[in-house]
């Protein structure tokens, strides 16, 4: 199968909840896709499909996932293609000398943080995320990456707020899944 | 190979971290196995040797994580035993209906939620968490297992603080892999 046609069964799962987490807004639940093992197999073999195509000729050593749903799909997603599986985590909670940096929210700022020693220099990264919003957390991650020399192969999402444009400020190449949009 | 030789040589890629996250406390991190993969491979081999030994006649239907740490290998566990993935998350994270349980941690008490027709009636569940502690976060998801009516056929582990004696207050068989002990 192509990554495509797997993409058009995936997006069949999701739920929508209208004004969840808060009014106006609309929340495309993935976890259905974790309740049944197939269709999260479906889920780990269209990346890897799509990684397989797109960095044929490259090693892809490391999977960086976000706190908490990229560590959903990261680690597994890292399993599958041979890679080792980092997360860039929330304030406090990694041990050892760490890197960080600020990232902007809706309402303030947070703090996103990885530790250094686990991603070697020039090592080759994806990173991953459930959902690409305005950019701001996945920017922030990049940042990490980049502070302890690894170079960015490409973000890699499950979906996209397409109208919030936040592939505009990613650094490196995004592929969004269930949307099947690609530059 | 078994679930024990496996576990010594998963224990030896632990890293010690002394006075972490506070002064007395030494912090034993299990991030390096899934920063190499042939490491994290065998975390979930040893989990799924021990699983299909202890349960050969039984079907796993779910496995069911903690947020975060739970999260890094409870959906790889799952897709490797062809069971679904649910997540137990932090308050106000989850759409839908949910179901929720308070749990005391060190300083205060926190929410745990779960959401409702995640888990049918009569499933076989498979509880796990990075560390057994004293045992409070995960009874509050074994509790929200019973309220949507599955069946807890184990808790997981991957670690343990055994002088807390977190094992004695869950309500089902308790299985930590690097120390060895089931009950």
């Amino acid at each position: 199968m192509s990554t495509a046609s797997l993409a058009r069964e995936l997006k069949a799962a999701l739920k929508t909840y209208p004004d969840f987490p808060s009014e106006g807004i609309s929340f495309e639940d993935f976890l259905p896709i974790f309740a049944n093992h197939e269709l999260f197999q479906k889920l780990i073999e269209a990346f890897k499909i799509h990684i397989q195509e797109s960095f044929a000729d490259k090693k892809i050593d490391f999977v960086v996932g976000l706190e908490s749903r990229g560590f959903l799909f990261g680690p597994t997603l890292a399993l599958a293609i041979g890679a080792g599986f980092v997360p860039v985590r929330k304030p406090g909670k990694l041990p050892g000398t760490i890197v960080q940096t600020c990232y902007k929210k809706e309402y303030g700022e947070d703090v996103f943080e990885m530790q250094v020693g686990a991603i070697p220099a020039d090592s080759n990264v994806i990173v991953v995320d459930d959902i690409l919003a305005t950019g701001g957390s996945a920017s922030a991650a990049g940042s990490l990456v980049k502070q302890v020399g690894g170079i960015i192969l490409e973000f890699m999402f499950v979906m996209e707020l397409e109208f919030l444009k936040g592939r505009n400020t990613l650094p490196a190449p995004t592929f969004t899944l269930l949307s099947g949009q690609q530059k």
